[in-house]
């Protein structure tokens, strides 16, 4: 077979149970919820930020748009990047449309990037908190102000808006923003050579060439990842021109330049340092603009952070962070279950990174990561009824814990209404909406499907190739391909890292494929394909590279991509005192009437009987009651908190 | 026989070769170093504390006494109870007049004494931050102040100057001091119905109603135990009209009500909550009090907080403060090991409120602990060499934990030279100059020798009582009485709870006494007896009582009364890696030439291979190398951070 360039990508239909589930809890309760916040209409409870202090009950996030385009009056209010709130939600919405058209909410959106043009300045400068009570402190304080990340969040809405509805308005004022920050930054005179506290811009720009094919942007978006950390004291200089002391978020000069990737030439980083969230949007950057120009040090560094990250700083559900000062990274292998930060939206950066990891190379470590965010790290960050998010993502909590030891003030042990800093709840809705956009990688030789969400796409030439499953809880892939025109294209089908036994079959025939890079690859040439894919869903009990101290001793389960978490709504407290006998085979059942539908598993465990409070708090190792059997009882890990409030381990003690 | 009453302690020399090796080395190192770094002389680098923001290479102690007393002009510089640094160190040498005399050293504290007479005020005050630079603002601001503690401290060591030298202007100083305070507190018209943020002036009124039997002190110290908390309010409506924002020590404001035990009533206040060393001052004053008042709400209070720090809130070393947060108590069954305070001062007021205690009820538990301070907790606060000090004591510790890990900041890896708030060193200090006044309590009917340090002890009717061992070390402890006048007497020696199996022998003879909380009784009445007594020096394994998260599936080693650490100066780093194998003996060796000489011990082990970096960051758990037998070498917790930085454990990972 000669193979050809591989067919484009038109249209991915998500026909998956499971995420069908979320993507309409986003249409019918996300997308609302979130749009009466913003209007500072629902009856909420903000849970304060312990990063950045308490907050009201109000958003304001629209209120100040309106009060930028001079329809409402008062001082801005809440964060300066509170305009990212909306953004997210306007792309969120978006692309629901793809598969959920609804007249009411267009008409909502329509009318939002009217509101949003009105609040946009001539020169196409967008900033709410700068315009309305700040105006002579633009581009003055990089370091905390998110200019540039608040105006690369509307980019991408006002991208995806365009490009779901048509509204060129939408796509008229990214261009606008995007020439302000050309206008502005660079290294000629006259400009600033700087960048953005908080990387985002870099991705933005990156889609808008895509979009419009203007080289500028991209050589904008390739300038900021060059210039980042070229002048380490960059912002240091901009803080005393601005005025020391005159913070816009409090303490954040006290972070160090790493916090913000600009301590050196990202050239010159080594290691994923600083805030995590920073670190992936970088990183997609990076990736995004990489290929494209295909700069050698872009693409190394990709590869290095990439290698950091999930090699030695990626708890086993994808989460990452692990400390709440500064939600950063700490050092390799540093990874407290009970401490740690893992934010929401930094697995919802590192589905991003991964994807564009994937674009630059067909290798399937990419997609299992992708694939580890999906199915458990981000989406953890909602509760089932859409209307609960969680910022931090523990892998053990405990709410007399997260109560009374300040050091894990910032664990909550039950999902909150919303937040002072909303970063995460429509960040995470977007992921959702735009699922669809994350299961295919089309590279000039190849199709790859990556991810095993049920979904029936259309490519080009007619080519249609439909995946039918009932997965994460069966791992039984069956894909049928109509391939009328018998276009000749290469399909490679991922092999998950946690399946390495795997059967194959092509149109009826038992078939050998050897794995290349995580991937097999089938030349698909016959006017209909079917093939079925059977991946070895055992469960598994995993256990961390021994570098891990927080680790050593326990063990994990994993079936499929869901991790598993015991809660203490199915078993008794104090969970730690399971010691889980893996040399027992796990038991496996699926509850449809529990948490939405759910598979669990079931261990056995040796536990011994809880000392009593008037016992010593010490006594010798021989004076320790019998063991007795006892069943533990495991939900995947992103259904946890959804009942009572209660302890939730991941880590598991093992019986040795 | 009939029982008299007890012969009173005249005077105890201690011979123990461990006691007197740190005795000498105060009088040698600690002391002078102490007294250059408070008079800004020493060459040292201050640590900064966490809790209190940096702070720069000068004590300025004693300075801000000389500008108080007009001998100097400047501003006060330092913490508002820098003065008390100065009154602990005074202490702590006037008790090193008891077993050393110093004919400079005494020049030194002589005159120290004259510039305190000099700074003091007519009317008895003495803090010289107010005095100084806010003397409009004295009792303004109870919260914050530390001035009835830091008087209390000087209370303290008038007393012991008077005392140990005879010199009676120290105790006037201290007199005054008592009635300043006298004049201005109470529920009279005109005074505060106020006490201070810290307890402290509460033990220091009942040492100086000890000494002078004025009434009106022990009045006075049973006021501000008893009006604590009776107005929860108390000082917010201090800070209130003092001025909210002009916080003494930042931040302060922030912390509960009952950071400073002073949320409700202490006859109402349930569990050990707060500011670890304000709680075991508060509790000492508590004893003092109880014990000369016979407040049965005070004594009910003294018995509630002890079970609730010592049952569940202390660590198996004796260090207690579970949080970082306000070097603060968390909640019962918190012990974690690497994130923990374990505050060197907290130790040190524990071994009083034992001490207190002791002499409320013949209990072997109180002297226990007490025990458990003096050979692990308090005296891990100082290196071997006099010179450095901890104000943390972690139980696991980490360089490169303590360095990149926020969360684990506070935890120091090697000691530091001072501290910007430098309780601490001097605390330390005054508890080993005085450790022979620990050894004996003497109640009504009886003498209790409760701790094995050796020692040659001086009572009443020519009673002479020597006792000799190599204690901590071998654990055979011979007593010899001299009694030649026959006083009859009842002698309680205490069997320590490490050591439910003993031998008696009494004048050659093998007895059998049953032990009765925690003693033997024995009635002498002969001219000369001979008792030997053999504990049980075996080196066990401890448990935590399961309730402990952090120590679940661990073990402690324990030798007498000595905690072990393993250190990775001994041991292969990670130290985690190693599973001990509790079944197997293990042995015990005494270095002389190791850390001045100590006891060591090593265990069995397993250990896998350390996974190479590039190895996945979750495996199979099948996928583990063979573990590898090898030996873990320990020593005690006290002598820990003397070699070079590393990791270091006392908690480890049991084989099971």
């Amino acid at each position: 077979m000669k193979v050809a360039t591989a067919p484009g990508l038109k249209h991915v239909e998500i026909t998956s149970d499971f995420w069908q589930r979320y993507r309409e809890l986003v249409v019918k309760e996300v997308l609302p919820y979130q749009w009466a916040v913003m209007n500072d209409q629902a009856d909420i409870k903000i849970a304060d930020d312990p990063q950045n202090g308490g907050q009201d009950t109000n958003s304001h996030a629209i209120e100040n748009l309106k009060i930028a385009a001079g329809q409402s009056k008062g001082h801005h209010y809440g964060f300066p990047f509170q305009d990212t709130d909306v953004y997210k939600w306007l792309e969120a919405a978006a692309y629901s449309f793809s598969y959920h058209a609804d007249s009411d909410l267009k008409k909502i959106t329509d009318s939002l990037v009217d509101l949003i043009g009105d609040a946009q300045e001539s020169d196409g400068y967008l900033s709410t908190y700068f315009q309305i009570d700040a105006p002579e402190r633009k581009f003055k304080r990089l370091q905390q102000s998110h200019e540039l990340y608040t105006m690369g969040h509307y980019i991408e809405a006002g991208i995806a808006y365009y490009e779901q509805t048509g509204n060129d308005k939408a796509l008229q004022i990214a261009i606008r923003m995007a020439d302000c920050i050309d206008a502005s930054f660079g290294l000629t005179s006259g400009k600033i050579p700087g960048y953005d506290g908080h990387p985002e811009i870099e991705m933005a720009l990156s889609r808008l060439y895509e979009v419009t094919h203007e080289q500028r942007y991209l050589d904008l978006a390739h300038y900021f990842l060059t210039q980042r950390g070229q002048d380490p004291a960059f912002f240091d200089k901009q803080n005393a021109e601005d005025g020391e002391e005159r913070d816009i978020i409090a303490h954040m000069r006290e972070f160090p330049r790493s916090y913000y990737q600009a301590a050196e030439p990202i050239k010159d980083q080594q290691l994923a340092d600083g805030h995590a969230v920073r670190v992936v949007y970088l990183c997609t950057g990076m990736a995004y603009v990489a290929r494209f120009i295909g700069d050698q040090e872009l693409l190394d560094a990709c590869e290095r952070f990439w290698n950091d990250i999930v090699k030695r700083r990626m708890y086993v559900t994808g989460n990452i962070g692990s400390t709440t000062t500064g939600e950063s990274f700490t050092y390799d292998y540093d990874l407290p279950n009970d401490t740690m930060y893992g934010e929401t939206c930094a697995s919802v950066g590192m589905a991003f990174f991964a994807r564009q990891m994937l674009a630059l190379k067909a290798k399937g470590a990419y997609a299992d990561v992708l694939e580890k965010e999906l199915f458990n790290g981000a989406i953890s960050g909602m509760s089932l009824d859409g209307k609960h998010f969680f910022y931090v993502n523990p892998l053990e909590a405990d709410p007399q814990a997260s109560a009374k030891n300040p050091g894990k003030a910032h664990v909550l042990t039950h999902r909150a209404d919303w937040f002072g800093c909303a970063c995460c709840p429509a960040n995470l809705a977007r992921l959702i909406t735009s699922v669809d956009q994350y299961l295919y990688t089309v590279q000039d030789q190849q199709i790859l499907s990556h991810q095993f969400i049920a979904n029936k796409a259309s490519f080009d030439h007619n080519v249609t190739l439909t995946q039918t499953n009932n997965f994460p809880w069966d791992g039984d892939i069956h894909y049928s391909i109509e391939n009328p025109d018998r276009y000749p294209f290469k399909l490679g089908i991922r092999i998950p890292n946690w399946s390495a036994n795997f059967e194959l079959t092509i149109n009826g025939q038992k078939t050998e494929k050897t794995v290349q890079d995580g991937f097999i690859y089938l030349e698909i040439e016959e006017a209909t394909t079917s093939i079925d894919l059977a991946l070895d869903m055992s469960t598994k009990f995993l256990r961390s590279n021994n570098r891990v101290s927080a680790d050593y001793g326990k063990v994990a389960v994993q079936r499929g991509p869901i991790v598993y978490a015991a809660e203490a709504a199915d078993n008794d407290a104090p969970l730690w005192l399971n010691k889980i006998e893996t040399t027992k085979q796990p038991t496996y059942q699926f509850e449809p009437d529990l948490l939405n539908g759910v598979g669990t598993v079931t261990l056995t465990a040796d536990r011994p009987l809880l000392d009593p409070t008037e016992a010593p708090l010490y006594t010798l190792l021989e004076q320790s009651s019998t063991d007795q059997k006892t069943a533990v009882k495991l939900i995947p890990y992103y259904a946890w908190a959804n009942r009572a409030d209660g302890q939730m381990m991941v880590w598991l003690h093992q019986k040795n």
